[in-house]
């Protein structure tokens, strides 16, 4: 989240010229959970995904896994599967959706700090002045987490909750719980349908993601893993609460991965997804285990459809864990030619 | 842990005449998982509690929270109960057990490393000389920290498995465990045939806890919260491992429970039972919702059967959270008049 902030702050606070909108998608079948086994017709499986390598590997996957009596069965208490969220499960672009939201609490706070009037960086995030941000990237970060704690976590998840109600995509025209990839619901449905748990692991903030993982998802809320905010235990009028302090206890993104994985699942993994070198070593750990696993990348790589950023350089970037694809057996999907469809047709339930 | 261990370790190094031997205890029959509904006969349920009021408010509780219909009533995802480990599902005394196995690790790798000879502590340690730990708390922890690290956590998992298959208590002379307290295990069996999530939170270290907490309690890797070591992701001949490192990233006792609580589970749970000022906060925590909720502590009051010490200053203490308890309503558990027998009869499972 520190990195994403930081970095995405700078090169696109404005919030425009990403991309080309989306022509409104051709409706899709509801995706429908589908048990795989070996030898099964699996035609009808995941519906918005092109019949690729990456979709034939995934149900080739799903089916060795699940078959009783084989070699690389595994029993339903070990199929983790871990999923990055932002840039794998919904978009990332502009900027990542907490990062917005968080600029919008900055605003909506701010007639409560007349002092800020006076701080070049809230001058500068107001003025949409991008040379002062990408000088002061910790600074920026500071005031961000400023405006976004002194609440207690309960208070802090109705405004979340408020704000994706309402809020829009500034390009994409959309609530942001409707720039889900649809590709990736039917994914964590046909896994769900065969006895894997899914778990979100991701750099935006768990108490963030939480408050939509379910309903969004299916993910229920401890199985969400992320960076963690500071919070402190308070009794606030004889009621014992969680006070969200400005700054991070865990920053889950990079090698930290491996270490929320652990800590909150406390098996190996046996599928990942991700999209970006924050990843990377999320998928080292998932595929280097002595089971069978399975590593999955997307690539940001349709400018039509969504945006076209995986190989860029940048905090999103998709390069390391390219190179070493091949390597240990990871699959890239392609965005542009490995889906359908990106986002459901119509809100999502 | 860290405070559990500094006081502890000055206490009771010697590990000994703490505690009577418990006599051979009466076979019990096996607990009998049982779905508690309002009005329903409850005399089955818990057998080796005594019908206290302690027992009565559980199932009231339980009866309650499942009541389709009722104002009390709690949907299941919501049904989370958290348990403290050392001290209220099994023994801690003369040490926590985890470091009765941390000295004994140290013992172990003693002889890879002779500069430890010249160490004071060490020396102290191999000695029992309480009076040179007890001046210098900090250097023990320190020392246990650096035995126990360096290895990968699978290396370590296989290590504990190992020490709990064949360590015994010094006083009890059964395994460590079977030194859990079959009323407990007839609670969460309750709890789960209710519907109930069962969750372990405590201040042992989710690793040591996750080895033999799913055999021994059934509780899920998943659901163990404990102190989180440090860890550092690594490459090791070619395959991605976690390593261990001297020193704590998270201490999850007193205030902190709270929060590893939201962050593990991100739910406020409806029912926390614990034995000592350090689960203080997490029953307020957990009776401090707007629904109903349940808060208990475990008296250890038997020296007879187990140890008698819940009164007692120290780091085991229950005191602060004893005279808070009629305030808040929780209930105090006495081990001596409350539980018809202590340990299970014979191995468990």
């Amino acid at each position: 989240m520190r990195r994403l902030i930081g970095v995405a702050t700078c090169a696109c606070l404005a919030l425009s010229a990403c991309a080309h909108h989306e022509p409104p998608p051709a409706p899709v079948a509801p995706p429908v959970a589908h048990a795989v086994s070996a030898g099964e017709p699996v035609a009808a499986a995941l519906p918005s995904w092109q019949d690729s390598a990456a979709r034939a590997a995934i149900l080739k996957f799903i089916a060795e896994v699940t078959q009783t009596g084989s070699a690389q069965y595994v029993p339903p208490e070990a199929r983790i599967a871990v999923f990055d969220n932002d840039g794998t499960l919904w978009s990332e672009q502009p900027l990542p959706f907490q990062v917005i939201f968080m600029i919008d609490r900055l605003k909506a706070v701010a007639p409560q700090h007349p002092e800020w009037r006076r701080n070049p960086i809230y001058r500068a995030l107001m003025a949409h002045d991008m040379a002062t941000l990408a000088k002061n990237e910790k600074a920026t970060l500071q005031l961000l987490e400023v405006a976004n704690s002194g609440m207690t976590t309960e208070e802090y998840d109705e405004t979340i909750r408020d704000w994706l109600a309402s809020a829009k995509h500034p390009q994409l025209n959309r609530p942001y719980t409707e720039l889900v990839y649809q590709p990736q619901l039917e994914l964590l449905q046909i896994l769900r349908a065969n006895g894997f748990t899914v778990w979100i692991v991701s750099g935006g903030t768990t108490e963030f993601m939480r408050v939509f993982a379910d309903k969004v998802y299916g993910v229920a809320p401890e199985n969400v893993v992320g960076t963690e905010e500071k919070l402190k235990f308070e009794m606030r009028d004889g009621k014992a609460v969680l006070v969200r302090e400005p700054g991070l206890d865990f920053w889950n993104d990079g090698a930290n991965k491996p270490l929320g994985i652990f800590r909150a699942i406390g098996r190996r993994p046996i599928l990942a997804f991700g999209n970006s070198d924050g990843d990377r070593e999320m998928l080292e750990y998932t595929t280097g285990g002595a089971g069978p696993s399975l590593g999955l990348l997307l690539n940001h790589d349709d400018a039509a459809r969504e945006f076209a950023y995986g190989r860029q350089p940048g905090s999103m970037s998709l390069d390391k864990a390219w190179d070493e694809a091949p390597r240990r057996g990871w699959y890239i999907v392609s965005m542009k030619q490995d889906w359908k469809t990106v986002f459901p047709a119509s809100a999502v339930r």
